[in-house]
């Protein structure tokens, strides 16, 4: 068994909310010649935790991300556990 | 068809370059009481392209990438064009 556990939490921005840098690239690549109708970009956060079982792993970065990962008003996150 | 055609790119530190927000982000989940040994903060970028062939649209984002997206001294990436 690993040391340890791997888990992804992906943050997006609500679909409602500008994402200034994504337009800025946006605008970039296209002055570069691209073709491009919109660009977000978004985190992700690559955890190592102590192995265990998946729904206390999950309750833990659950807490991690209201608590501090994300920004509960604009982002929302979604928790993947690597096997 | 769909208007445009969704291309993930995900782009993250190559594993030898240290990654200062990861650390901090640790301490901090630490100080909260989390056993968390190693945290990592990469990018996610969305793009919305033009419909055509899949090479074509990697050739263009691997451009993207290399030109404007990523830095190819820290970083590698990897191009997802969802069907």
């Amino acid at each position: 068994m690993a040391d340890t556990t791997t888990v992804t939490v992906n943050i997006r921005r609500r679909p409602s909310i500008s994402d200034p840098q994504g337009a800025t690239v946006a605008r970039a690549l296209r002055d570069l010649g691209h073709n491009v109708s919109d660009v977000r970009i978004d985190k992700t956060i690559e955890l190592q935790v102590p192995p265990g079982d998946p729904d206390s792993i999950r309750a833990a970065v659950t807490e991690m991300c209201e608590k501090l990962l994300a920004n509960p008003v604009m982002e929302d996150f979604e928790i993947v556990i690597n096997p």
